[in-house]
């Protein structure tokens, strides 16, 4: 029988990472701190090289953040803005990040199909991303099917949104995983298609 | 600090009603059972009024369901895709249902912006919907930035579609939904837009 529950564990380590933070007052201090996460989640080698993390914008101290967990866990759906976004919400006790404050997402790439199909869901506020969805390609992952306009159609749902915020180093996480030989989990549907 | 651990639970009621749904040979009969969950989600009043479910495409089984517990969890993305996906991932072992077998996932409405996202991922071969995004955007929900295309985009990645399977009786579900008051629960940082 389906188990009646579903569990997504983050690395033991995190926990600790986001206590350490201090406050980080601009998207660039954002940034790099969601890109120590995706470090570290790489140099452990516990999940994919994207970090999250969710910001409230009046303190701007991380209150959660989340890691990429999706081969772990064996759920596809454990992107790094998935579980970051869960996270805050199931602490702050409510789906709607809106209803409670502002609160940015900084994701140390720029969401896929998933991902930014959640964002108006969330209630954030700001998105904040890294490297860009061309990077995430160039390492062969396959980004699914985004509105090809996906930063107007945020922007007119309430979101702000920053790009390519410290790309350079964020970047480089990509291209350290599949240098490492890190698995592009692509779901393969599509490589049997006759 | 934040939980170290993301926890969805499904509705105690729901493993009962899989176990005893029997094989469902063509895309009508899987509707109906997943319609039945989500009517069963309605009245017992354990989360919003969408229901998915994994069937093997062998057996016609239904492997796995998940329904929608977007308020009761406190989590924007526990869409019934995304709970019938994971349950089934989780159950089977592996990110990547195309790895495995062939499995469909029949849901009682149009995958939203998210969800539609989340398909490619999880090597779903065949996608079954039953009432329309208009249908949802009827009853005041926004299925977000979804793409245009996005039939042909999930067709090109290997996935086959089916669309308008028992409409009627799903669309049933989402008006009653909204006559009794269920909450639409669309994240509200657009309505603060200045």
């Amino acid at each position: 029988m389906a188990p009646a529950t579903i569990r997504i564990a983050m690395p033991d380590w995190l926990s600790d990472a986001i206590r350490n933070t201090p406050a980080c007052p601009d998207d660039e201090l954002k940034m790099q701190a969601v890109i120590g996460l995706a470090q570290r989640n790489l140099e452990r080698d516990t999940g994919g090289p994207f970090a999250a993390g969710i910001f409230d914008l009046r303190t701007h101290r991380m209150i959660a953040a989340g890691v990429n967990v999706v081969v772990p866990t064996h759920l596809s759906c454990a992107h790094a803005e998935i579980t970051a976004l869960s996270l805050a919400q199931q602490q702050l006790g409510n789906h709607d990040l809106a209803a409670i404050g502002d609160f940015a997402l900084a994701s140390s790439t720029e969401p896929c199909a998933m991902c930014c199909g959640a964002l108006p869901w969330s209630g954030i506020r700001r998105l904040i991303c890294g490297a860009t969805s061309a990077d995430a390609c160039a390492i062969g992952f396959d980004e699914g099917p985004r509105h090809p306009d996906w930063i107007a159609e945020l922007t007119r749902r309430g979101i702000t949104i920053a790009t390519e915020v410290c790309r350079h180093e964020a970047r480089a996480i990509l291209q350290r995983y599949v240098q490492r030989g890190g698995p592009i989990y692509n779901g393969s549907a599509g490589a049997r298609t006759p």
